[in-house]
């Protein structure tokens, strides 16, 4: 999905098109909170109609969405159809506004999860495919900051579990909320390991409000990642054996498993290898395109 | 569950009966809606008290559900608790509406799941355990057409995501509905290999509507599928060497974990290896008897 | 978490505090209850108010929580807000009521499960820090029993899916509710072989009630259970050869990955090697001290 593909409204339509961006951001674009908006009535939007595409009334029951489907091609049909709102305007089609992608990407410590980051949103870039890349960690730190809970980030891990969940909450909803305006790349993990287990990264709650589009998990061989964790000195991490990062892999795979039941999102799988990193950056490429 | 098991009502019954079952169907055998449905008077039904054994109430706070349940026998008790209605009238029992079974089978391309189902069903119907098979993808098309949304099969892969979404909840529903008639065997995937990743074949809102009781995993030898594959000419797939066989196999586990979660149903892996067909479907059978 | 940590209210704030366990056994510790408990008037607690730490307000929202938290130092604040509830009367901080750990252990039949258990919980006795040990089957036919469901436990596996589901929930809330008194263990397993299948052992429903904090697989090398099993003569199980057992940890493996998802609960690998189980149960300990 390329930027220019978004601005489907028309010159006259942009204030339009500014508001419904606004009432996005305050409905902080959460489906729910969609499904129950059937027509809006607000300021410069009196007598316009919102039809959120999430909840489409079928033909039969709506005549505007009927009408305004059968006046675009079917391929704009299908695109407008993906994410985002249907505006008309006394029953004629006005516009479409799209959602960007949402897009997470994981991987254990030392896969080399940024570089294949970076790598794609520059080839992306050239394209004329926008990505904003979010940290999930520091996007929650900035929440926690703005309610003087934290002063440093070293402050977050000593949270209590329940602050930590609504902070995660919090921060879910307002990158879902970026999505209003660009595709987002949101740089996570599967799983943490922490001192009593595996930890979910995107527990039940983080995903009810980011509802993500693509999982990616960046992989690579066990050794490989040993490797590049003893090669780097600039962080301290718990050294841990190959089989150690095996096991974490594979539970980070079990994990994703059980976000693709709750959200309907995909699961990719990209292979980070030695030598090879433009292969990985071609296939993360592939996906965000 | 054998159909001769079902009838439990008697022939004066028989209306009745036909009545909770035009009930059951427009209920959709949901058991949110079952939940909330603790007696019923409408037409033939005035006086009579439909007791949702999806949500029966205390022995002590309902004096219909113990005297009910202290008529029949033991076995029957348990035998009609397992799912479905119990029927009272003027707190008499006056019949049993079991639900039959809904058993999900899964497997990858080339696992031969189509042959095992049908060597299952024909040995079934041979002991007189009827059982109606279903393709989810095939029924979930059948609703998209009824609403012209497609003509021909190719069109539901354009199809938008939230559409789909909208289509599969509603195919999922119906299928439920099927359950109050008869035992049926979905036939369907557990996940599907997309270009952006593996896709949970039975995501959250799917099973919320489906509950089903077994999910059966048809898997074999990933070696051995990769020559099934290449002896079919007949369809064409996209080619995957055996590795990435084995990634899918172990990802449709992974998720099937989830579900097992999410619904409380069992996950069953049935093999199907190479001259072994007979073993494959004995095993099948036994899960659906 | 030591029981000397958990008197944070002073002597005169015993009544007080009686009354909140009362008060929290009643809500059945469960958050959605404790969500909406902003504050309570009743019996001795009049003007007292009850802050659920579950959802507090934002500090700028809430005089009371703020002065409270200020009174605590840094450290005490943290530890307060892991679980429980902040006690205040007339703006004025009265004390901390904590609730204790829920640790559910798993394990495949003869891992040794109880064994390692047993040997944690004496070492954690000495030091001080308390655990009851419930078994959640025994919970549950107890429930049972008080509803004279069944007479013997035998009778438990022959009880229909829907009552089982039911007195599963009922279990889960018993003993969420436990937790306000005491750190918990749960023995249970993370996933039960029957002839149709692999079952949760923590469904959905058991899930939303319970609220684990950690869960624990306890594992070891399949050949080594298979041993183990031949060897115990007491107990008649199905015997199943070491590639089954395998699957079957496999799966618990996959399956508590969802539990994460669900629970944000973290997953916890303990292995119970042949002569070392002093390692199994340090690493127990560990996570439960």
């Amino acid at each position: 999905m390329s930027p220019k593909a978004r601005p489907l409204v028309g010159p006259e339509e942009s204030l339009l098109e500014k508001k419904v961006r606004q009432h996005l951001f305050r409905l902080r674009v959460r489906s729910k909170a969609l499904a129950s908006t059937g027509s809006e009535s607000e300021g410069n939007f009196n007598r316009e109609c919102l039809l959120p595409i999430l909840s489409l009334p079928k033909p039969a029951q709506n005549p505007f969405s009927t009408r305004a489907r059968r006046a675009q091609s079917n391929s704009e049909r299908h695109y407008s159809f993906r994410h985002g709102f249907i505006l008309t305007a006394n029953d004629t089609l006005t516009g479409v506004i799209k959602l960007g992608k949402k897009v997470v990407v994981t991987g254990v410590p030392g896969v080399g999860k940024t570089t294949v980051i970076n790598g794609a949103m520059e080839r992306l870039a050239a394209e004329g495919v926008e990505y904003k890349a979010v940290n999930f960690g520091t996007f929650m730190f900035e929440v926690a900051k703005k309610e003087n809970l934290v002063a440093d980030r070293d402050e977050m891990r000593k949270l209590a579990k329940d602050v930590q969940k609504r902070l995660q909450q919090a921060a879910a909803s307002g990158i879902a909320a970026m999505s209003g305006d660009a595709n987002i790349i949101i740089d996570t993990h599967s799983s943490v390991k922490t001192p009593t287990g595996f930890l979910a990264g995107l527990p039940e709650w983080v995903l009810r409000e980011l509802m993500p589009d693509i999982i990616v998990l960046v992989e690579t061989d066990p050794d490989q990642i040993l490797m590049r964790r003893l090669g780097d000195a600039s962080r301290a991490r718990d050294m841990e054996g190959s089989r150690a990062i095996a096991e974490h892999q594979e539970f980070n795979r079990a994990v994703s498993a059980a976000y693709a039941m709750y959200t309907g999102c995909t699961i990719k799988i990209v292979r980070n290898e030695n030598f090879l990193l433009e292969q990985g950056i071609d296939d993360l490429v592939s996906v965000l395109r």
